[in-house]
């Protein structure tokens, strides 16, 4: 197993933490430019998550739990006795950031749960950190492993489509739906990658072409429109796509076109399969209907890279996510294993597997 | 009858005979800019076409008649004796511009026609001028006559979405599916008008948001894959395209994305519209599956406004148009008349009812 995974495609890491600062990839300058930023407070963790210079729900979790990092050094630094309250609004901030992938409620509550114990600023610091760097670390293995599970699922020969970017990019490194990409592609299974080039924000032809081509597997670009006569060819196997959140009975919202690529799919007889880990899960939300779907500002589909591509007045309409049913789901891959047709039921016991581990 | 049509939002004519030659307004650069281009050579219009500075199967057909116009002129002035075989070469220019839309092959037919009495280069200069001022005289006027054919389906009270741009811009003047949201819109049948973006041209963002703000009439813009959701809200009664060909069993090609639209509306129990005047019916293919569809450069995905949005090394797979079967299709609008449930006979049906008038 160890010598398979290092042959891996597997070369980007987006998070980094040195020096007691936290260092992103600017996602929004690629593929034309890689830069990474430099933070070291909170707050400007905060509003890098909200102007995606980090993305992707896995990805929005681990950044946010650096942040808390960060606000522990700073509660450490200022010597004031109620540094708990100073983090926690440090923890309000991040939560504010963006409302839909449930990976950051999730990162910030184990850091919550982390803190509670510890008797002063310093030793918070030092937990907080040593958790953010499992937590970032568990990440990368747990994509390897949901990555290999949902290869299994690809009988080769065929292609595969995916939409947005959810690789290495959207996650600790490695990817989730790419991740599955990834695992397969080395194992032949795949023919060949198209990716949806994701509007607006162009995930797909940004990030999705920039990391597969760093790791060497070749990808075609379509736009959305193509998508389905694309799956009508008959060429395509599967869709392979990632989550932001996934309620308890496997109702699932990702990036806008979602939903309606899983109804394209089903049209045509192709698989669709969500990767994801656990912590996306999120067993409060009883069904779709009840995920916040993220407005994003109108500008995003009126412009384009800061130039307007519609006339002045124009009105845009721009939700950043949709809710695929879970029957439109043929498999949802986790790091502890494969729910196919994803249900209530189905969720539960696979919850219960991993309790009972 | 002629004071309705007065008030009609109608004001945009993009191409225009004059002084000897054609000019066409530029839409590759709309909308920031507004600029009529002048043609003085069937050459210099092919390459107009195939550029894509017009675009819309009426508008090629209308500019490809103009184009054998100045063809017309040009042997005239030649003064040679092989004035046919001149004028056949700039036809057979024309014909290889674009592939798929029909239009382009009926105008040049009906020009062939009428040259073929002219008994010098002349009189077919002449001739074939009257014969494209008709055609384009008779092409508003068809698209004035669908879109109140159109209007007619919508029960007031709910929203439309439309895809890629079939306005004004798309033919002589008014447009087949605009010119139905035209006609709606003035009898206050519209609460709302939803228009894709239409990636790669982004037609729906420059050219119908542009036409429609410029004629008042309010517009949304939402990318290709909010669809979905849009349709889903249940506050869209119809989807309204125009047709690039329709077949003799009513398959209907037309801009890439109009096929998963059409199943998505089908999916969430929204009617589906064609508009179309009846020249876009080719009923020499009997079926969706013999329409050529064009293959445009793959640098349309890669780039936007000449600037790369994709990393060097990317593939991009970039078909212009789809086919929608014809039981997607709950009413192919024409300007002789309304196919409910179009199929094989029924559209039989509508050419026997032309012919007997």
């Amino acid at each position: 197993m160890g010598t398979m995974i290092d042959t891996l495609p597997d070369t980007i890491r987006p998070i980094r933490y040195g020096d007691g600062a936290l260092y992103l990839l600017d996602q929004r300058l690629l593929p034309g430019e890689t830069h990474e930023n430099r933070y070291v407070d909170a707050a400007g963790v905060a509003a890098a998550i909200r102007d995606m210079v980090v993305r992707g729900a896995p990805a929005i979790g681990i950044t946010a739990a650096f942040g808390v990092v960060l606000a522990c050094g700073a509660a450490a630094g200022s010597g004031r006795a109620d540094w708990r309250g100073q983090v926690e609004q440090a923890i309000a901030q991040l939560a504010a950031s963006r409302p839909t992938a449930v990976n950051l409620f999730w990162a910030l509550d184990r850091m919550r749960e982390v803190l509670a114990s510890c008797p002063s600023a310093g030793e918070a610091h030092a937990r907080a950190l040593a958790e953010a760097e499992r937590m970032l670390a568990a990440d990368i293995a747990a994509n390897r492993r949901l990555g290999a599970a949902g290869a299994e699922l690809i009988e080769p020969g065929r292609a595969v489509l995916t939409h947005c970017n959810t690789g290495s990019l959207a996650t600790g490194g490695f990817g989730t739906a790419l991740g599955v990409i990834r695992s397969a592609w080395a194992q032949g299974r795949i023919r060949e990658v198209f990716a949806d080039e994701t509007r607006p924000w162009l995930q797909g032809a940004r990030l999705t072409a920039w990391e597969l081509l760093h790791d060497g597997i070749p990808v075609h670009l379509l736009c959305e429109g193509a998508a389905a006569s694309l799956l009508r060819l008959g060429q395509v196997g599967w869709v392979i796509v990632g989550a932001d959140r996934i309620a308890a009975n496997g109702d699932t919202a990702n990036k806008i076109g979602t939903y309606g690529l899983a109804l394209l799919a089903r049209e045509h007889g192709v698989r669709f399969m969500v990767a994801a880990p656990v912590s996306t899960i999120d067993f409060d939300t009883s069904e779709g209907s009840g995920i916040p779907i993220e407005m994003r500002p109108e500008s995003e589909v009126l412009e384009l890279a800061g130039r307007a591509i519609a006339p002045p007045g124009s009105r845009g309409w721009n939700p950043a996510f949709d809710v695929t049913p879970a029957r439109l789901i043929d498999a949802i891959v986790t790091e502890h294993g494969v729910v196919q047709r994803p249900d209530r039921e189905r969720l539960v016991a696979l919850r219960e597997g991993i309790a009972s581990r």
